[in-house]
């Protein structure tokens, strides 16, 4: 049985103001908590049922982290999730330092984006098409809200998030050439574009698109073209079709 | 104010036994009714708020359905979002006969969605890709689920969704020769691939992928290039990039 005081420390992991004080976040589900562990992050604690503990002793013993015993009902009541019968985990946030594209590169960059469903799609969708940094605007919602990482699906460990004023990043690179594409509604079709070597993807806010602040530092509108009538795609499904035409030779 | 009996219908629409019952579903927020109000969907009911029935008078006026005010809080307990301060709107459901691809076209064809979620999703990307009809398998979560109607974003007015067995309806084209694309871990990359200009593109169940029922009838079968380390990609996200690579010339 869970412990009062370990109780409350994890429902509290559940607000970013904790999270940032604490310098941890949350972890929660079989899948997540195996490709955690398989990670190079740094465990705190790990809680998991009897079962988990048992089909999992080898990768949770070795590893210097505290490891405690609780039912599914506690699991569901310390985190987030409606059902969680395996674990959850503990884990230590990462600082992580200004993110530039590297000669050959492409980070993604998000402008905006609110809902931590979206944010965790992207940050799956970005370890897809294998994307190791995005940078993320002030305002887009908290990295390491349990359903970023939930959404996420485990690509928050191979996928680093870097949170600075999109400005400010831009202006640090006014020096060099370099390609910035952003999703418009009046870009050039993306299905015609070549893609440079190195660059950065620009998304845009689920209702407003990209803003004004950054729109200037955007030097290839791109637009997905439409053949139907629907009147917008959701940000995530924006990302991906995005990154595929990246991808394509 | 709602009458007993009003709300009592309105919320019976939530379950699928009571829209097959009825043969009407729910359509709920401002968005989604205004567009339902520019289909050829014959309307019953629309329950308003005073606001929303002052500034779309001239819609809701002349059409020959009743018209029912109410309180935002009202409009909540009757339907299924977590706000809405505008109107919600019962509909008809329509019967759609056998959807084969017609000459030039392609149709979508949906083997064991079940979270209404992605089939919305999936019914507003078909809507932007101009596919206008889908089929759907027994299996596959109700179209009229109003967590379906709501994240199709209105698209549900341009698509049409009919619901049969996969395999009677592929036996029943088996004289012409036709081209049936599906997903696969293991099919040819979907970046080479030269799309037929008749066909269908079958997407599967979110953990199983497309059955073998069903697999029997895929002529050719497509892979999402991976270029990272995610292990899959939402069922609603595979759809848009291989109807992006379908529309690409």
């Amino acid at each position: 049985m869970l412990s009062k005081n370990i109780l409350k420390y994890l429902t509290s992991l559940q607000q970013k103001k904790y999270r940032q004080e604490y310098g941890a976040f949350l972890v929660e589900g079989a899948k997540s908590v195996l490709e955690l562990l398989a990670s190079d992050f740094e465990v705190e604690m790990v809680v998991a049922t009897d079962k988990f503990y048992k089909e999992n002793t080898r990768s949770l013993e070795k590893q210097p982290f505290r490891v405690e015993i609780a039912t599914p009902d506690e699991l569901v009541r310390a985190g987030t999730l409606q059902s969680n019968d395996a674990a959850l985990a503990v884990v230590k946030t990462k600082s992580n330092d200004f993110l530039y594209a590297e000669e050959g590169e492409y980070v993604l960059v998000l402008d905006d984006i609110r809902d931590p469903g979206n944010l965790g799609t992207m940050i799956r969708i970005a370890d897809w098409y294998g994307i190791r940094k995005m940078v993320c605007s002030l305002t887009t919602t908290d990295w390491y809200n349990p359903k970023v990482v939930a959404a996420s699906k485990g690509s928050f460990t191979r996928v680093q998030g870097f949170y600075t004023d999109l400005g400010a990043y831009f202006e640090g690179h006014l020096a060099s050439e370099v390609s910035v594409y952003g999703t418009f509604l009046e870009g050039k079709n993306i299905h015609q574009i070549t893609f440079a070597k190195t660059g950065y993807i620009v998304m845009g806010n689920e209702s407003n698109g990209i803003g004004s602040e950054v729109e200037k530092f955007v030097t290839d509108k791109v637009t997905i073209p439409r053949f139907g009538e629907a009147e917008s795609l959701n940000v995530g499904i924006a990302t991906a079709i995005v990154l595929d035409n990246w991808r394509r030779k």
